[in-house]
């Protein structure tokens, strides 16, 4: 802030200031959910897998405080419009975070079940990595968030779209393993689903850039990319 | 509207009502939508199917619409307390509607895909059944946000188990399918995709009738239902 034009701070300004805060905790807390999760996939490690599990109360609980501040916020200093869209941003922003926080304890409760079952396949290691590919693009999008970077922003959507290649890879890999050992198909559909959970965290980190690109220009981007599901539909074994 | 306590209608009344009808016109579309992608996948029917696909537009049209017009009421009226949780509502409710709507859109897309592939077991009924419990749920969610009617939305939300149970039942079926039979894997993950995109569809009409009893009792339920995916880790093959 301090490089801008100055201004004179205002009570919104610093209930803003407060929002940011805990838009950022609660990034921190999911980034460090999601790092836990593909560790505790990657060892088989269930304790961390349960750590995991339990840290997303957290992450629930200061959605909540942050829906909470914003609705005081709007309806105490009334704010319109760029005002306005930012509050809705940040509660937007809450939401598309609480649902990666729990992508990333679903993925932890995979782990217990996986563990179960003979390893199969040798796919941790790329899931780990299509994981690390999402944290990075979720602290972007967080700086984006936070210096209103339109640019950093647009980044982090055209990342997303290899996060999609990674998961169309990893989801044909995964039919041929189960077309050849039809008794390992539940542990691939478990590493499916999980992998798809990665990949749906994808689509919400880029909604979070969206609203970064909508607070800067006052508009959404033209071109949505899909949301509900990028699940390939002409695999390549076809 | 009319045994309620008489009282004068201010302009704010008059916004959410405008509101309200946005709601149960999109409401109106998504239904359709579904109806038509259940139907499209039970006869195999394209033209249907590419029609579902393409009045997809309306409905995203229709949430930026209401995103909209809440942002200018909010900046106008300055609405506080019940009146502003009100007008979030609709935005949120606006957001899972679109999402709805994107679930079968997507549905649509398969079936194109899907009447490239020999016909493999006899879900589409059971499909088509499914996508109706929710449209029913649906149905009733909007009733229930009209009304402020609680005890509809309780009931919406107890429903959303059985859409569960039959997704569970579905996806155990279509796995034992693929062992028995492994050429069909790919014809087999599309069709685990639509259920599992109608079970989605059934959480987020959960969320608008999460809505309803916030809206009603200033809380939302304590028990959350789970959201990001309600696959059973434990299939009965097991």
């Amino acid at each position: 802030m301090a490089h801008e034009a100055p201004h004179i701070q205002t009570a919104f300004d610093r209930d803003l200031e407060a929002l940011q805060a805990l838009i950022m905790k609660m990034g921190g807390l999911v980034e460090s959910a999601m790092a836990g999760a593909a560790r505790a996939l990657e060892a088989r490690d269930e304790e961390l897998a349960a750590q995991v599990r339990a840290a997303d109360t957290q992450v629930d609980l200061l959605e909540r405080q942050i829906h909470q501040d914003c609705a005081r916020i709007i309806a105490l200093r009334g704010p319109t419009a760029t005002d306005l869209r930012t509050v809705l941003s940040v509660m937007k922003t809450a939401g598309d975070l609480e649902r990666i926080g729990d992508y990333a304890k679903n993925i932890a409760k995979r782990v217990a079940v996986l563990a179960q079952m003979p390893q199969v396949g040798n796919s941790a290691g790329t899931l780990r990595r299509m994981m690390r590919a999402v944290e990075l693009m979720l602290k972007d999008a967080l700086d984006a968030f936070t210096r209103r970077d339109v640019e950093l922003a647009r980044h982090v959507r055209a990342s997303d779209e290899e996060v999609d290649q990674i998961y169309n890879t990893l989801f044909r890999a995964f039919l041929t393993h189960m077309m050849e050992d039809p008794r390992a198909i539940t542990a691939f559909m478990h590493l499916h689903f999980i992998a798809k959970n990665i990949e749906r965290m994808g689509d919400h980190v880029t909604n979070i850039a969206e609203q970064v690109i909508y607070l800067a220009t006052g508009t959404l981007p033209d071109d949505p990319r899909p949301k509900a599901d990028a699940t390939p539909f002409a695999p390549a074994d076809e």
